[in-house]
């Protein structure tokens, strides 16, 4: 995998002198034209060896481009914010916008190799880690990023020439740093690992690009011209990638569906309510404060129809706590920013630290509903967003996130009763709009949609909760008696 | 100041049952208004005597208005990433967008009365504290913010009463926090200060409200309807503020100027500017590497002419160091989630932490120069510009922030040929839009807008550097030079 890495690359300075320029105004151009599109950002990964040029390659790009476009990320230490946060917090947190470029010193590659190489964990967890890169630059690059991913190499005799040689230099002696006398000692280890990342890391949307870093020269321009031609290929295609045609899910062929099943005809009378619903806010109230939720958050989605109450079920929630403990998300079109990064950003931005609790009002769920039923967005993004979503709560969950999902669920009629009465009272008739009322028209398509998502996202991760609504004392109680069993059986099974 | 807060008020349960529920509703529509206009954001601090309500009336708030709408945040102890940034930094970023309702607990006023009561500094170190707590709030209401300060009040009786009821009930002995029993031994230097801070922060468009916490009853529906009026007279308001009127700031009478009285002829040669460029380039490397930056972070701001050579001079700074310490924020038309906030809020969000160094390619200048001229925000807006500015630098400043900020000069006919020569050589003519060409007929009113700019900004803590531009070289030597100079000084007075 190395071995055109090693054959001792170089350009001479004439040729390069001659080819600068011109590589220069080049890349200056198509990063001009990539922020005049800003219809996708680009990912610069940079690994490899120790010494074989990844600094000085970036701090080249810097000269030759417009550094102003372009965002240069370490991820070294992580802070004590991204500690008590899943671990891909904070790649999410440095995506550079559509328009722009984000070079990732020290990324996700650099932390799963550092792992293995030095023993803290075997190739099981490794491969995990190989594959959790995967789906994540999958899903990028589904949204439209253009991905680089650079691996800068150097062979063994390379490497301990270039060590020898700034040994015994006086001047330069001090630019050998810890990471490389650490690296002779572990190169062979180091390459070994990294050729089993990049084998399966390798894929036609996010090549792996070997450079030998010997040559300043020679891996100076390599870089550039890889960088040009990858920027100019994707500024000149119309849309990122060509639609596939994409098979149906397919409706129910025998007429019945998830949501009819639901016996929507249960209820609470007003005492039971009132003592339950005490009880289990009440209960909530103390795991929240149980010193396990240090290691611990809790997510809760609210989604269902319209006029489903989900706000007076958010609210029967945020009744048992402290506000301070708690934060409420409402879900609405997306702001500028959000539209350029990645859909699943805004869900990340929000995801709560160690010991708090964020509630969801309407969610990333919004892609395989709203999105889809409408047409906000095409079916191959509607289609694929099931497995990202699986993936971002297994990720999240992983991490220690407990994950809650609820369905409110009413029949047309109740629906109906609900929109009138909201028109009728003044404090509640913003509650209602011309919308509503257009979305009721597509009650069946709704229903499909919600049966499909149930169907490829309730997980033992983090299942879905179907809650009969039309009884609102039912369904608050129901609410948090669920989020009270998850955490429960979260710590039961936590082991710390 | 405290004494109608001792008088024993309250409510009874009657009336109380009677006027909450017309409150709520009234409360709902208020804050529907707000979130529907989302013309200004409201801030509510809490603070005040321990066990006079303050969390139960947050949480009652939660309960009676929409609780998706209110952001509930605390300040206890700050984060690392809080740590390498300004104090004020941690505020910023919890500022509620338009529309919204942010609730501070353990705001800047519990900060400075902890500080002061356990005597970590005297009534001087108080007063700055008060000073910087009024600017702040100055510029939030200049912006548009609705302020509402509490403070919930016990007489030393009632909060020693409280206590020993608590502590002969086993029910509700657990709710003693250790910061009750903190405040039974100070609370008398915990009211006198409160009494001073009051006494100078309480302004006509941030008033505080001293609530007599003892009563349940009493203080919710108090809050409650100091909330609702507070409220729905803001939101019926057209303009916040009346536009007063403001006297011109007077152009110069002798038809001599700052900008005029550069000599534009200075110059270096090519072999100087070699020299001198690689000698201020290494030093800068250098500083950036000395281990007192660990205490400081550098911004260097850029303004200048159209064409006056900002990019270059920014790159030649970069090209000075390793693209992981530096981060360039090119500013242009703000997005929509920063048009939802105070005007510095942009930048506050870029500042660097300890041991970085961002470089602004222009900057909150844009309000006193192009918005100014081009007339995007009120005669008010500009004129106020100048002293938040000031306050803005002073405070990065004393937090260990070294600012430097260059206006790069050329004269009109250099523009010209700049202009022209960008126009013909392919990759810069993305340098040079319509915009430009506009731009260059308002000459004299940017002239007079930067002459104005300098004279009141340029401080001991943030002087402009005036830098001639019609020799690029020169430009950037002295760039380099003075980014240089001020990170000496500013090591020179580090006494850690």
């Amino acid at each position: 995998m190395f071995e055109s890495a090693e054959i001792g690359h170089s350009i001479d300075k004439e040729t390069y002198d001659a080819e600068v320029p011109a590589l220069r105004e080049a890349l200056l151009e198509a990063q001009f034209e990539l922020k005049q599109q800003a219809r996708f950002p680009v990912i610069v990964l940079i690994n490899g060896i120790e010494g074989a040029g990844k600094g000085e390659t970036v701090k080249l790009l810097n000269e030759w481009m417009d550094p102003r476009l372009i965002e240069v990320r370490t991820f070294d230490q992580q802070t004590d914010e991204e500690l008590a946060r899943p671990p891909a917090w904070r790649y999410w947190r440095a995506l550079p916008a559509k328009g722009r470029m984000g070079v990732f010193f020290g990324n996700w590659y650099s932390q799963m190799l550092q792992g293995r190489v030095h023993g803290h964990f075997k190739d099981a967890v490794l491969d995990q880690a190989i594959s959790g890169a995967e789906r994540l630059e999958q899903m990028l690059c589904d949204e439209g990023a253009l991905i680089f991913k650079f691996w800068f190499h150097l062979s063994k005799k390379q490497m301990k020439a270039r060590l020898k040689a700034l040994k015994d230099d006086p001047v330069h002696r001090w630019r050998i740093s810890p990471l490389d006398w650490q690296q002779s000692e572990t190169y062979d280890r180091f390459v070994r690992f990294g050729e089993r990342v990049i084998r399966r890391t390798s894929r036609e949307y996010a090549p792996w690009h070997i450079i030998e870093g010997f040559d300043p020269h020679y891996r100076s321009l390599a870089v550039g011209k890889l960088l040009l031609e990858g920027l100019q290929n994707a500024l000149k295609a119309k849309t990122l990638k060509e639609p596939t045609p994409i098979a149906p899910l397919g409706a129910s062929i025998d007429d019945r569906s998830l949501l009819e099943s639901l016996d929507l005809s249960v209820h609470l009378d007003k005492n039971d309510y009132q003592e339950q619903l005490l009880t289990e806010q009440a209960r909530l109230a103390g795991l929240l404060r149980d010193k396990r939720m240090k290691h611990h958050s809790l997510v809760a989605v609210f989604e269902g129809n319209d006029a489903a109450g989900k706000g007076g079920a958010i609210r029967r929630v945020a009744a048992a706590l402290d506000p301070r403990q708690y934060n409420i998300v409402p879900i609405a079109a997306p702001t500028e920013e959000e539209r350029a990064h990645p859909y699943l950003w805004r869900f990340w931005r929000h995801l709560p630290a160690f010991g708090k609790f964020t509630i969801f009002d309407r969610s990333w769920y919004g892609r395989v509903l709203v999105e889809r039923v409408e047409g906000f967005c095409s079916q191959a993004d509607w289609m694929r967003a099931y497995g990202e979503i699986n993936d971002f709560e297994e990720q999240i969950s992983n991490a220690g996130v407990v994950v809650v999902k609820f369905w409110l669920a009413i029949d047309q009629q109740t629906q109906l009763e609900r929109f009138q009465e909201r028109e009728n009272i003044p404090f509640k008739r913003f509650k209602i709009t011309e919308e509503d009322w257009r979305n009721r028209d597509k009650w069946d398509l709704y229903a499909q949609a919600v049966g499909d998502m149930v169907d490829r996202t309730s997980t033992e991760i983090a299942a879905w909760t179907l809650v009969e609504a039309n009884d609102k004392r039912w369904a608050r109680v129901k609410v948090l008696r669920t989020i009270n069993e998850a955490l429960e059986a979260a710590f039961r099974k936590h082991k710390k």
